[in-house]
């Protein structure tokens, strides 16, 4: 049992930053004199249309998303869009490649072979997805519909530092778990898509970035709900969206605009929290980061000692201690920590000291 | 701009019982001593799943849900339902009976026509779904995969008060808008759904009530969220469920039973709602019901006058004090009062007395 917050390390649903609980916490029984809950508001309120439209003006603000992109607030999860992708994108040459570096990317690589067929671009299954492969190691087909990839590995803790050069053959990338944690050149992609609930609001919503003329040419016989076209056509409110979702969103949105600075300022937050880590591990006779170098994700620092039973003991130990979900995915085992954007750098530092007093006591 | 709550006519998202907003509101940056919300938590951490499973179980005792039946937790609303029910139920035979009584039942219907033929069973629409069918008037295919119907139709304020007698056909229903409103017999059913936002929780959860044997045989090429057998395998947590939702409706669920007294109780004050209204509607001289009074809605009670501009002037005023939503839809104009479970006795007395006044003042 917490009196206080506690820093949750958990690779999603995450932590959110406080001063977006607290506004949803004082706005819970009345929001802005409209005397209701958010959760209570008809979708076809003005009031519910001015949160949609400020939490959709705010994330196009802030990734600067071009005019030619719709911003779309659907449901599913990622998942979803392992199907909807190549339901909506792959009949334009009935195939497309995909980067398979993590267990979410091939998933999407397989969900995908219902509706086409699917090239491997390249795998890091040689080495246990431990690297993100080159550009020159890059097959991209030129036929290819569009060519997915997933830029942050949750599990196995990679992130893709550099954008991969297709030629004319669309990215659609799952941004998932990196998604605000840094600027991106939305114009550089046809489709990114990301589950909200790693650093943008809780489980619930999925934000599609795309650009309109990608969608429009699935099937007749798509399920209503998986074709882009129609959400783009009643922008996002075809049915009822997750509304509470989307208002959580815009605060997040809110505060990154207003009180962090905006996604290159944050990026700069978030490269100093990783490098307290890494730096640490790099050092540490006990932990070890199993990463490549180059290719480690500031997000997911994955970790481990020489011992499964002293990861456990560690996990359990920093758990009781406030440092929560520490534990790492079963598929890899040791320790995963998670720092997107809401966990603060003190939080970070504060584990890297109590990892350093556990260093002490066991080597 | 309402210094207090208000009274929300809204036909969804409707209104949430105070004591479930409050308890939302304490726990919001520490639930139950766990150091954070639970818009933070890992859907796989012991905290959530206990929340999960309290939700799961609350629904099962008050809808008395029978063991061979699967309580599930989907993402898309009513609408994604409209093709997963033929996706997955409509093979068995390859057609499919549908009552259309409304506008939701008729989307359902020529949804499922992607996946299969679709009968219809009856129709409405000759009196503009003023009506519900009466049990001679189904034609009930024997060979249709199953018969749908929506129990409740929002828009227009009918609800179907017996449950269609359909011989060895599974009985698939819509029950969005009456769901926990009363006490209904799951057994009659093959599968039910309901999205969350009028009776349950905040739009983004999706409920599914299906027995289990229907799941398990939807084509191999269906995306993989739309298949149940993937939730039912995975209890909901394929992937991240959309937890917030879910705990709000446990909240709802555990008022529902410890402050309502159970669906017994509840229909009972429902039945004590509408009758106020509808017994008002029926002596005055301004305002009436258009629905036959045999299948009329406790939940959506649509009214009007004989003008337009009296039917405006009358929701406008309304709302300025603090009588919100009571527009129409706009497919039938005139006015709606949504008595969902959490709108209050209190409620529908103070709007029939604003009706009163206002009566008195233009007739």
């Amino acid at each position: 049992m917490f009196n206080e917050r506690i820093y949750n390390f958990s690779a999603g649903p995450s932590m959110l930053p406080l001063p977006v609980l607290q506004e949803a916490q004082r706005s819970m029984l009345n929001w802005n004199g409209s005397g209701m809950s958010v959760m209570e508001m008809s979708h076809r309120s003005s009031a519910f249309a001015s949160i949609f439209q400020d939490t959709k003006d705010r994330l196009r603000r802030l990734m600067q998303v071009p005019e030619e992109y719709e911003i779309l607030f659907l449901q599913g999860g990622a998942t979803t869009q392992f199907s909807m992708v190549p339901m909506n994108l792959m009949g334009r040459t009935g195939k497309a490649s995909y980067a398979l570096t993590g267990n979410f990317s091939t998933k999407a690589y397989e969900e995908a072979q219902k509706f086409g067929q699917c090239l491997v671009a390249c795998s890091s299954a040689d080495k246990n997805h431990t690297y993100i492969p080159a550009q020159e190691a890059l097959s991209v087909d030129r036929d290819a519909s569009y060519f997915h990839y997933c830029a942050n590995n949750t599990i196995y803790g990679t992130e893709w530092h550099y954008v991969p050069e297709t030629g004319n053959v669309p990215l659609v990338c799952d941004m998932s778990s990196n998604i605000l944690s840094k600027p991106v050149d939305v114009s550089k992609y046809g489709l990114i898509y990301a589950g909200a609930q790693k650093n943008m609001a809780p489980a619930g919503v999925t934000v599609v970035i795309l650009r309109r003329d990608l969608a429009g040419s699935a099937p007749e016989n798509t399920p209503v709900m998986l074709d882009y076209a129609t959400h783009i056509k009643k922008d996002s409110m075809y049915n009822t969206p997750p509304c509470w979702c989307i208002y959580v969103l815009g605060l997040v949105a809110k505060w990154l605009e207003e009180e962090m600075g905006g996604l290159g300022a944050m990026e700069k937050v978030n490269a100093e929290k990783a490098a307290v880590l890494y730096e640490y591990l790099d050092e540490s006779r006990l932990f070890r980061s199993s990463v490549v170098p180059a290719d480690r994700s500031r997000m997911n620092v994955t970790f481990r000692t020489e011992s499964a039973e002293l990861d456990a003991q560690f996990a359990k130990e920093a758990g009781e201690a406030g440092f929560s979900n520490l534990k790492g995915h079963r598929l890899v085992g040791g320790m995963r920590a998670s720092l997107y954007n809401a966990m603060p750098l003190a939080g970070v530092k504060a584990l890297r000291n109590f990892m350093a007093d556990f260093e002490k006591e066991h080597i």
